[in-house]
């Protein structure tokens, strides 16, 4: 298990995959980037070629940060995009399997 | 186990139904769809013929995400509905049972 | 398992009980229900005959839901109420114990 | 398992104790205790002789709950303080230990 | 088990290290410490040489707290800092391994 955490820029989507590791990533935080426009910053998942589903928005001077509770599974292909002007920072955790005896692998 | 995420519009209820995969459905976040309306957006869950129960209100320019914790299980009816001019998108995961092998099944 | 929901009105305390399935209630959120006033309504609950404690406090237009974490089980004698004058939809979901083969007893 | 809630009042450190019952408390929420001052209240932890840390700081009108997400066993010597013109209601619950047997003796 | 919790003040980052107690930290809330600033303070977490990522933002006198939901184990080397005028506190609670039964050691 570890700290994950990823930053999201505006037009550049961020795939999410596990490395093979298997186990669950767990994303519990969002937090607006630096910056000074006043404009809101939404963050999107899409799975796939499926539509995209807000997650939260963040409204600079006002709530810059959300908490969030999102499980992943090494089989998804996870795409985080953010809606708006500043960039956004995911973070949470990396649950390997229990019984799973091939962790070092990962953190090489 | 894997993403779950639904866009919810005015006026038209959303039924959640299983397709017959045994697990749990956890909704974990609610955030405000586009729009420029300021009024508020409140979503609710409606089980069966019960009176539907309002399970947050989301402000625009506010507060337009929200954490909620529901889990659901396959044998329940639920419908979940968007009071207020914008939609609302609903994001979560759900877990199959523990030793469920075909779980294969629900990804077609 | 299954969702919870209840609306509490100004002045009308609700009890809880668990109608004898041994079990575990999940209370997760409160939201403010519809009207005008601007006044905060404060949901609180009480044990038996002790002094009852506020669990959140909800701003017309400002902070409209809240979510809790709290978890009840089946010996407790719980009354929610509300202090102010709009209602307070509390959801939640309820776990029964595993093993528990009498869970259809409850939905009659 | 029960419900837990104590006001903790300004100037007036709370310790929690309890009782000799194994167990884990979970505090989960904070909310403003009632009055017409408009300075924040800041609820702090102590354990023993340490450093107090702020657990989080509330603002009347504006965010007067907070979720909060603690555990404490019965080994710890705790107290709980307000700083700030107002009262803190906190609540959560406890849970006793699986296979604890002695749950009776804690409700006398 | 017990209570965590720690101040890390701006300019100086705080690393931490579990003592080689094996167990998970969790680190549940952050909030703003006392100042008269109204400048937001952001936390952020660094894991070895990595690029550190913003964990939440603190904006006086209107969010001066937030939940987070983040875990760690021992093997990592992790530093907390904060850019902006003012300290935060984070805690929450450190859960020792199962069966481990060296807790003790790391009270004195």
């Amino acid at each position: 298990m570890g700290f994950w955490g990823i930053e999201v820029k505006p037009g550049k989507p961020y795939p999410y995959h596990s490395d093979n590791v298997p186990g669950r990533l767990h994303v519990t935080q969002a937090t607006l980037g630096l910056g000074s426009t006043a404009e809101r910053s939404i963050v999107q998942c899409a799975i796939g070629h499926r539509s995209p589903i807000f997650l939260c928005s963040l409204l600079p001077n006002k709530n810059e940060s959300c908490s969030l509770n999102l499980e992943f599974e090494e089989e998804e292909l996870v795409a985080f995009s953010v809606i708006g002007p500043r960039s956004v920072h995911l973070s949470g955790y990396f649950e390997a399997d229990e019984g799973d005896t091939i962790r070092d692998d990962y953190e090489s």
